[in-house]
């Protein structure tokens, strides 16, 4: 260890974005290393709208580990966060900063203490896989600090263990979680089907819908499905793998129709073995159904697939439109069908890729209020419209990967105190 | 033939229940014959509160076969009536009225027109079976016109073809339908477990929820999910035997735990592999969600079971209380948690049998804006009560079989003429 008299502060920043499952994981073989039950596929979403970012700091002067979320200190005592840092502080390597005149040997990580702020570009508590994100974020980020020889696919086996998803988050693009088969978990990694380039077509838009109802936490609700489900063994073992292999296949070709498919009826699997746990678990609400019924009947009425749709362990919407036209017109029926309640402003209402407000034509409220029934509706449960229904959309797009953010100025601690900024 | 000028008319009118599935039907191997994918039990539910009352009547008179549902002329042109009616012609016996001086020859009735009147006591949309009730009735009342020597099991594959469920309403109490193995259908048959006196402490409370959705029919719905559903074969083959077992069982040992258990795990997999169907169908809504909640939070502060719930092809929530004092318990967690409209009164927002709304101690609307809530749901979902969200709730009981309504004033039609009176 070195540098001016032990004052030094020593910090990487870096952003890591959220990703969506669209062949779901549920359920593990091993809690304690987050071991799942079946592989599964992702779609890492686009870090400018849905991103971590986090700040990893070393110094001689910390004396305890000490972790701030969103600007407020949280513990860092769970079993989760210190199964991450044993693992990265057990691979750390030789640091050197000529600049700054800091060098520290491998073997003075186990001594050293961290500082580490994180920030969600998003709300937390909106059911937004924050915790896969913020996971990987962390992991990646004190991968650079501590200089770790690993890749991404073996930094995602010590990200896995700290937020299952948060496997996935280590690269951009279209990611698979191989559940591996070794029983210490070496194997239980992320690889990259394909970059965010590979299928740029794609557009996301996102329905934050208001849940009324307190959700069950994936890792208490996955628990009771393998305990209770008579039917999550069978979808485990004999519909997954086909749908994985399919899936990977039609990301290969880019082919729309089974991609959509594919990704709807695993949502839907997912939710129907959330229902056949006992006591049953329910994510999707009211709202959620009519998204999937405005979907299905476009759909339906174009002769093929239009929107994919899939959901997580709450109520909001992830819908992938084959293209920023098909994306537009999406919007216009959502927009149409889950108006906001009359004090919230558009601006605040769609938020994230706001072209996609442009491509439809809407600049106002007044644009909003001037819609019109689409044909596949008529005499449908979506001619109710409820106010309020959605809290706000989200346009994204499939996206990139972990990044170094090396410009100081993303850094969210102060380079003399290590504090937050 | 025989009579007055051929101007008689010869009548009979039956009462038929309609029963709830505990061990769910959802799935055919013959749309035809109506041949289902599993075996499936219920509970017969009591007449005096839910039932079909209908008369058969023919006359040399009558020109063709016609029908009237609660008033009103149907068409019974429909492949389902007209399967009934040769299966039951097919099967008719000489009949001789001497008080009236009528004999009828058994090949007469191949010539011999019907008028048949269906009433069912309970609003026909509301989801409660009423084609069950409707379809059994209407082969219970025609066996008995046309002096059929078929016992009621052999009845019930003949309203098996009518309307599946309907062959579990030719017993009281608890009702097995047998899936059979032949390919005429002849030995997929309903039999009786126990008849209705054997577990006379069981209550039924039903909540008729209000439903914004229009529903899937129950018959393209199995039709859909055993075309695309990747679970239902599991569910059919794998886990519904075992159940079917298991719900004998509790049912001749009268243990309300697994009775409990399996009526509500089986009720939540038929929505499940509902959810599993492309695409997906939702029975439920957030109401019935809440219903499942209020009645699993309980059951859980009580350490076992008092209450089982099942649900059918739409919202409504059939709860099966384990005794009186239960049920009055359970009435009162649901008229404080689902309260009426302001508008609405008592005595129309709980029917049937009222005496467990004097055992609630409610006398009126008053004592029900006056409950309080049960330590279970303390910062829960429940919490949040939303007028309005139930029609209306009836209380039952397990109840007994059809019969024959001998009192001519119950008959539908007139005596001369053969019309709805």
């Amino acid at each position: 260890m070195g540098g001016d008299a032990e004052k030094w502060v020593l910090m990487v920043t870096a952003r890591t974005p959220t990703n969506i499952a669209v062949i779901k994981y549920w359920g593990k073989r091993d809690e304690t290393l987050i071991l799942p039950i079946n592989d599964s596929i992702s779609v890492t979403l686009d870090p400018n709208h849905l991103c971590t970012t986090t700040t990893v700091s070393v110094s001689p002067s910390f004396d305890q580990d000490r972790m701030w979320l969103n600007g407020k200190e949280i513990s860092l005592q769970g079993g989760r966060f210190q199964s991450c840092l044993r693992e990265i502080r057990a691979r750390a390597q030789d640091v050197e900063d000529k600049k700054k005149g800091i060098k520290i040997n491998k073997e003075d990580w186990q001594k050293l203490n961290l500082h580490i702020a994180s920030y969600n570009n998003f709300p937390t508590a909106a059911g937004l896989a924050s915790s896969a994100a913020g996971l990987a974020c962390l992991v990646f980020s004190l991968a650079k600090l501590m200089n770790l020889k690993e890749d991404n696919s073996q930094l995602s086996a010590i990200a896995r263990q700290g937020s299952g998803s948060a496997c996935r988050s280590l690269y951009g693009g279209f990611v698979k979680w191989c559940m591996g088969k070794e029983e210490n978990g070496s194997d239980s990694l992320a690889v990259q089907l394909a970059d965010e380039k590979h299928w740029d077509d794609l557009v996301i838009i996102i329905a934050v819908v208001s849940a009324r109802q307190k959700e069950t936490s994936s890792t208490s609700g996955m628990r009771d499905t393998v305990v209770t489900s008579a039917l999550i063994d069978h979808r485990a073992k004999e519909v997954v793998p086909k749908r994985i292999v399919e899936m990977e296949d039609a990301i290969q070709k880019k082919d729309f129709p089974s991609f959509a498919r594919l990704a709807c009826t695993d949502s839907n699997q997912f939710h129907a073995v959330c229902l056949d746990t006992y006591p049953p678990i329910f994510y999707m609400n009211d709202t959620s159904h009519r998204i999937i019924s405005c979907v299905e009947k476009w759909n339906r009425a174009e002769g093929t697939p239009q929107v994919a749709y899939t959901f997580d362990a709450g109520p909001n919407a992830v819908m992938i439109a084959r293209d920023r036209k098909t994306a537009a017109s999406l919007l216009q029926r959502l927009l149409y069908n889950f108006p906001p309640q009359s004090d919230v402003d558009l601006d605040s209402y769609v938020i994230g890729d706001k072209s996609i407000l442009q491509d439809a034509g809407i600049k106002d409220m007044k644009d909003v209020e001037g819609l019109t029934a689409t044909p596949e509706v008529k005499d449908s449960i979506l001619s109710e419209k409820s106010k309020g229904d959605v809290s706000y959309f989200i346009c994204t797009r499939p996206g990139g990967g972990p990044v170094v953010l090396a410009d100081e100025s993303h850094a969210l601690l102060d380079s003399v105190t290590g504090l937050p900024k």
